[in-house]
């Protein structure tokens, strides 16, 4: 390809909402264009990285087994309203009805599909297991599309089904995803770190979260170097400590509090330790109000509060419903509030803890858990943070963020039971299948490795997944000698199956030196006068900044070789 | 692949709606799921042909000098109505909301977003010629989706993009499309001819189709053998012929007609040719009520009847609506008549014909166009026929039915004009970029290859998207010595790159010959215990039904040679 049609338009000014590098880096070399919110056309060079990821997906697949087919985007209401998820999914599912008035969604997953194939078309123990797989488009329209790649509303994702005849076979199902995904996240030089994970919408019993290791990561991963544990922090749960525990029970006292806007201000202001306190928040659950209480020093997880209260919908309230509910932001409290409560573990166990008192600038000392009020249930809810002590083996966590690039599901029979997807056994005998799902994010993975590969200059892409493996640089278009020279390498390059550009451009070397960065290819080939009259050029390492000189005529084996080791 | 494994589940009874063969077979092998009307699963056997034809398509692409990109299913309503397009593409174009209730489309082409993409990036003539393309999932909701992947409502779709400069520059990017289209269609061992053709809803001032000839198809293409003409039936126009010419204009009589209901029966009820008769169709046109007039032996095209109306829906009125306006089906003539009457250009010219009489059982004679009735519009609307005389050379036509496989379209300024899409030249003065955009239904050439290639057996692939290249058959599954020279044969070609399955099913042998004419594998390598005992085996080439006997040891090298002559 020659750098002056190649068709990658970068950009001078990235847009603003690209708040991180792998959607900023994304935008100035002409990789991707956004259509709309969350929705973007990948150009060429984002393709043809997207396109290295997808192959190295089904070599990997294939190898374990799953045969490759192809769904729809568009899946019937009915087999939704069959699983039970047409009334739960919320608005992420994209709902629409054709000229003939049925309902139709955009498949954000394929489960209802796949199950309902098999229902149709698998009779006989001697057909399992199975495992297929595709590379599809998904549709969620998610609240808060950000992050390109990482967060989008339209997106390429590899979805794989298995089906078993029972949880033995799963389990090697299973296994064989997990290796498939281990060879193919380090194929593609990342990083990352496979995790327990909550099993969220799916549903099923156990789960796996491939992480790629990212300071922007959406997830928190806890792990211990002792034991090797390692789970995101939706799923890490410890025994509940409470404080205070021994003390005699004070009676409620209503003190005021100035001025105080937070748990740490609150107990400052009283001289109490901030464990003291019980933090009060305030959630919709499915459209109700909730209280979610936890001691003052935790942050809350959303995730472990949405799976106690097996809710559809949860989001923070708004101030107005908050005080249209008789509760006053900054000093909510459970004792007297008209709304459902729900209590992590560790307020259950604290005694006198200070709450709000309902009353705008005033709290209540004293408040003890069973006398003063109840929750409708008590439960794990809160975060573990690193530092806390390993569950497994009572040595420290450490935390690190990820970003999920895969992830592993067992189903079990929850969706055969569902749609009644069974197979009948060598005694004539009928049995639910047994299912496991597996996805991974193709873009996703692509900006992972972009943010855990980049400098200043631009991109430092894997070898493997990268545009092209090369660019030629000569460095300046009028010499014809050096632009005939360069020509002939080029020639020799593509002729050795690397996938090369001729930056061919009527742009100063500066220039094109920098693009060459910021588009990261692993190698530059630079062009200049001197060392091209001496049969030279001298080749660049992106990744490690090394620079060697070599003979014209060995530059195609020497690439071949580099490229090779990187 | 092993037989036992592969998921290819077929079908004993293959549905009703399922018309004609391609679909057929499809179904019958397991190929195609359907998920709802129009919208199918591609199962593996099918996805690895798929798989064939888009690599093919993608080789062709590239060496014409597109760039491939991808560009999303869901494109914002704005860039339609910026188009023009969102308020006459009518019900084919789904359309829904997001969770925002913002409108979107779901992509049924990508003209708005190539478009507006081209506006957003390329600013310079240095930048063209550009030519980008894609093969992604298109939704079209067609209101008789039929004929499994000819006609469905999500297809897999390649369309691609050219931006010129001018005119000049279009037509050499038209010509690199065409013979990439020749190449492509050629390599996929189809025959098919290109023709002139409609431009249809997309627009634009050139056409050409390329169409897979089949008797099922959809279209109707003439062509000339004395000059080489061919163009579908929707653009091939002859001058008018009129009927009576030169005789007196007689008084209108009103006669009788009992029991007449065709063009047909009235000409020989009242002893007149039938092209001295004007056939009154009653239609839909963009909701409003049009008759049109045809010379009585001749067939009205919708197509030709559709752009001579300027309207964007069109289809036949039913007999409610008829009679609400006064008329009377199969009596109805224009004469009277109050509603829209478009003629075509023949019977502006008939002398002294006979119409409907707009009253039951009855038909008007001496009817004259001007004098007793005028047309808004008097057009070509009428099919050629096979057996007219040529428009070019006045030689014979013939005629043929394809299915349309491919589409190429100059576009010129239509959409660079609507959404402002202009580089910048070398004077520094603004220019619309001249587009082309090309287009290549994926299952549809999937499709027409089956069409082509059967027999009452099965499929009989084209070699190079066959699914699989050979299938090894040992006849007894309990012979133990055949099964370890199956496997070592098996090993043999797949080491040799050729794509085999090895039936290891516990089938009697009829069962798997028949499955293997039927799936339609190119090559057939027999193995019975006589010949493998010889140190043979037997090839069957499935589109010849030719049988070689050949020594085991020379397996892989004779197929890849065989291989290579398919």
């Amino acid at each position: 390809m020659r750098a002056s049609k190649l068709y990658a338009p970068t950009l001078r000014e990235v847009p603003a909402e690209a708040e991180i590098v792998s959607h900023q880096l994304m935008l100035r070399t002409g990789m991707l264009n956004k259509v709309a919110s969350g929705i973007y056309t990948y150009m060429p060079l984002a393709w043809r990285s997207m396109k290295k990821i997808m192959e190295i997906i089904r070599e990997e697949m294939d190898a374990a087994g799953a045969q490759e087919l192809f769904m729809p985007v568009l899946q019937p209401a009915e087999f939704w309203l069959e699983s039970g998820r047409w009334n739960v999914y919320g608005e992420e599912l994209v709902r629409l009805k054709d000229r003939h008035d049925r309902e139709f969604c955009l498949g954000p997953t394929h489960e209802e599909v796949i199950t309902t194939q098999f229902r149709q078309l698998v009779r006989s123990y001697r057909q399992l297991p199975l495992m297929v797989y595709q590379i599809q488009t998904k549709v969620r329209d998610e609240r808060r599309p950000r992050f390109g790649l990482i967060r989008g509303r339209e997106f390429m994702m590899k979805d794989c089904y298995s089906f078993d005849r029972d949880e033995a076979g799963l389990e090697i199902s299973y296994q064989k995803m997990w290796k498939a995904y281990d060879n193919i996240f380090s194929r593609c030089g990342l990083k990352f770190r496979p995790v327990a994970a909550d099993n969220g919408a799916i549903g099923g019993n156990a789960s796996h979260e491939f992480m790629a290791l990212a300071d922007i990561g959406e997830s928190e991963v806890l792990y211990c170097d002792s034991c090797g544990y390692a789970a995101t922090n939706e799923v890490t749960a410890l025994p509940p400590e409470g404080t205070g525990i021994g003390e005699t029970p004070e009676a409620i006292e209503k003190r005021e509090t100035p001025d105080c806007k937070t748990v740490d201000d609150v107990a400052a202001f009283l001289g109490r330790a901030s464990n003291r306190v019980v933090k009060s928040l305030c959630y919709f659950a499915d459209g109700e109000l909730v209280l979610a209480l936890i001691r003052g020093d935790r942050r809350l997880n959303e995730v472990k509060l949405q799976n106690a209260l097996g809710c559809c919908q949860l989001f923070p309230a708004d101030e107005e419903s908050i005080r249209a509910a008789g509760l006053v932001p900054g000093f909510m409290g459970p004792v007297g509030a008209k709304v459902r409560v729900i209590a992590d573990g560790e307020v259950a166990l604290m005694v006198n803890t200070v709450t709000g008192a309902n009353e705008a600038g005033y709290h209540l000392c004293g408040v003890n858990y069973g006398r003063d009020y109840q929750a409708e249930k008590v439960a794990d809810i809160r975060i573990v943070e690193g530092g806390e002590r390993c569950p497994d083996c009572g040595g420290t966590l450490l935390s690190a963020r990820g970003i999920e690039v895969g992830q592993i599901f067992k189903l079990q029979t929850k969706y055969s039971e569902k749609m009644n997807a069974k197979y009948i056994d060598e005694n004539g005998k009928e049995n639910y299948a047994v299912m496991g799902c597996y996805g991974i994010g193709v873009g996703r993975t692509m900006a992972a490795a972009i943010e855990q590969g980049h400098d200043e200059y631009g991109i430092i892409w894997p070898a493997a997944i990268a545009p092209y493996h090369a660019v030629i640089v000569p460095v300046n278009n009028k010499n014809e000698m050096l632009m005939q020279r360069a020509e002939e390498v080029y020639a020799a390059l593509e002729a050795a199956g690397v996938e090369t550009v001729l930056d061919d451009r009527a742009e100063r070397a500066g220039v094109k030196f920098n693009d060459a960065d910021l588009i990261g290819y692993p190698l530059r080939l630079t062009m200049g006068p001197k060392l091209v009259e001496q049969g030279k050029l001298e080749i660049k390492i992106r990744k490690t900044g090394e620079v060697l000189e070599i003979p014209i005529e060995e530059a195609a084996a020497k690439v071949k070789e580099l490229l090779a080791a990187l």
